[in-house]
């Protein structure tokens, strides 16, 4: 197999959206994590709704809706200053540990982002992170108004990088997309970043199963649509040794 | 307004789904309630993600497959026979106790279900509950194979009972479906069973907000959508009164 270009989900997969939580505590505290389950669970479901209903928004009007329904289901008072700083730690999300010397070590192929965010979120994020120097292109699903894993989001891969889907590889640590990125014909790495022994352990220890354990039962593990991925790895640092066993 | 049909939802909105609860309880004791939480959030998430990938499968095989992955992910050993029993109660769910006398004190007006639900899992329910003695018609989406919301899924409902959108009232408890009915152009009735009073106290009633308050926050209140349905009750005995004030 040739792998001419490596192309990343962002959010949950090169970006830890769980870093949300220091800024929704310091706001709310001790409703920190919740906060940042609710909203991500509700991001995605509008994502996919929305694309349903065909009533497409871009990302960051999905963002601000999820985020408000969160805060007013929760009961959470907070005035507008307070939702804008949480709004903005979106756009300063923390990069996984390993994400940036697995790109810099995959430079011989083309490294994109095909991401749900808007241009606008993808750009800044990306140029806070300083990713934007080793990247060839960030993707936005936005130019097909509709979101990953309809597969014309997948199609802006080679229309943007003219790489046909089987010459690239894809990751995402979101089952769901790298279920759709399967479906649709990538060649795809999973990364399993809750094992199934780790999950089974956080259930038993648990009297009472807490949110966060349920977050994990419902967020992490690979889905049953009947598709399975090509490789499963744990870390964006087992890529670089994946990838150089392929032609470029 | 002309109301010559009222059109019912049937997960959740006629049938109570929590009431799988008593059987996945007896299977598996203290571990019931969250099993019908996961269960019932990745039968959701199944089809919207199917729909999306164009990879649609019958209703009776996506909650299989949720059921599944739920029990996969929280470890919890079984044999076919387990599964099977708490599969079955999904043809046996209890109506909601205001379900009969509702429908029958609108028999002026066409009756109907418009479901998620595979054809032979709706007429199974239907038949076991009574509510084909007086229902018009039981429509399964199945023929368009795709799911609400999408808009494709709402056009059965004037192929079958030849009754054009204006003059059809939609009744769903589930918020999405609430919105893609309205957004289609159906008049919607929204049942809010938890009320944002009761959400909010919910929520600070606990020191830690416990997975059935979470459910609750994603799954009970009314989304960020963009779209507000035109009546909202709280029970189905409401809806005799509702739909009186409008011609047949």
């Amino acid at each position: 197999m040739t792998i001419k270009a490596v192309v990343f989900d962002a959010y949950g997969t090169l970006y830890d959206i769980q870093s949300v939580a220091a800024v929704t505590d310091e706001a709310f505290p001790g409703y920190g994590e919740i906060i940042t389950q609710i909203w991500r669970i509700k991001q995605l479901e509008y994502t996919w709704l929305r694309s349903l209903m065909r009533r497409y928004q871009d990302f960051s009007v999905i963002t601000r809706d999820s985020l408000a329904y969160t805060l007013r289901v929760l009961g959470l008072k907070h005035d507008s200053g307070v939702f804008e700083r949480i709004m903005e730690k979106y756009l300063h999300l923390d990069l996984y540990p390993d994400a940036s010397s697995a790109l810099a070590a995959m430079q011989d192929r083309k490294l994109a982002i095909l991401s749900n965010g808007s241009t606008a979120m993808l750009n800044t994020l990306v140029a806070n992170s300083g990713l934007d120097r080793v990247l060839d292109a960030t993707i936005s699903v936005d130019s097909r108004k509709i979101f990953k894993p309809a597969p014309e989001a997948y199609t802006l891969i080679e229309s943007v990088l003219g790489v046909p889907p089987a010459e690239v590889l894809f990751i995402s640590s979101n089952p769901w997309d790298a279920c759709g990125a399967k479906a649709f014909g990538l060649n795809v790495a999973w990364i399993e970043r809750v094992t199934p022994e780790a999950m089974a352990l956080a259930c038993v220890e648990s009297d009472v199963v807490a949110p966060l354990t349920m977050f994990k039962a419902i967020r992490t593990q690979m889905d049953e649509l009947g598709i399975t991925p090509d490789y499963r790895i744990h870390a964006l640092s087992e890529l670089p040794a994946l990838v150089a066993t392929h032609e470029s």
